[in-house]
């Protein structure tokens, strides 16, 4: 194959920025179901045939907006407190949630998904799947140092966590971060 | 408004029935996406017009079927052990996903709601609203009986359940009793 000259990569890179910028933007003004390939293309700039070229349907490139837009809080933070870091984490994302696109871009992909098996597993495999990953190594953690149960159920916790965000998301219901304070609250010291 | 006679009742009621149960058995075969309002109409027996006569919209005929399919086990019992009880709830919840169209046609109301707002407050008033309700006046009876602490967030409880059931069935992971039970035990014991 032939390399591809920096200067093309480079302009590559940014109509690919631009597109995914595009994306979550026009999501989050219109909603998922009213956003075109020919809407996108138009606001970043680029001919509908670039983004054909990168992506096989409008809900690949919303996963590729969505997992972008995500990306800097995915993370789980180790500062040896779990609980601290827990909240810290799921405070990130609400906090995506209200000031970028990314509530309405997941909301969008998750939709289709319920029609669209592959769809719906690449947001597993891109969005869920890390998340949760790093989630019960993290976990592990924490149990070595008594901050958490020997027998507790860890990927359990990260359904519940994970879960009850994406609950209240789906159902257009606020999630802030007193909602998450009461969450982790209950998630590790239970109701009994 | 003249009254409709005994015979004309009896036959609208038993075409609604057939169309809501012609609703949800193709929902769990094709999938929301790809049912149609005459495919409904031709499998209840019908015609179109009376399926339009009676709802605005497929998402509206949906939201019925999945309705009625979910109504024997809305109700959580109260046998005096409110963790039991959650766990019988739940449980006839999930079995329901398993055995019936209700999962695909919740999935489908859930996916059509995400860009339609007049569907998902109708899934939130008529599914979600109704158990929570029910969730909460029953749990603040197992608070007065010390079956949960005095400060028990019970909004938040009925969240994590209800939200970690609807978070595996959109990603169409499996939820089955054992899930449930590792559920209730995390909820109500926490991890720490």
């Amino acid at each position: 194959m032939a390399e591809t000259p920096p200067d093309a990569r480079r302009r590559n890179e940014c109509a690919r920025n631009a597109i995914l910028d595009a994306t979550v933007s026009l999501i989050g003004e219109v909603g998922y179901a009213n956003v075109s390939i020919e809407a996108i293309a138009r606001r970043a700039g680029v001919g509908k045939q670039t983004i054909y070229r990168w992506w096989p349907s409008k809900g690949a490139v919303v996963l590729d907006a969505a997992t972008r837009s995500l990306d800097p809080v995915v993370l789980l933070p180790d500062t040896g407190d779990f609980l601290d870091d827990v909240r810290a984490q799921l405070k990130g994302i609400v906090e995506r949630i209200a000031d970028t696109g990314f509530g309405a871009a997941y909301r969008g992909v998750i939709a289709a998904g319920q029609s669209d098996d592959t769809l719906l597993e690449a947001v597993f495999d891109r969005i869920i799947e890390p998340n949760v990953g790093a989630f019960v190594a993290r976990a592990a953690r924490a149990r070595d140092r008594d901050e958490i149960r020997a027998d507790a159920d860890v990927e359990t916790l990260a359904d519940v966590l994970y879960g009850f965000v994406e609950f209240r998301l789906l159902h257009a219901l606020p999630v802030d971060p007193r909602h998450i304070d009461a969450l982790v609250e209950l998630a590790f010291r239970g109701v009994r």
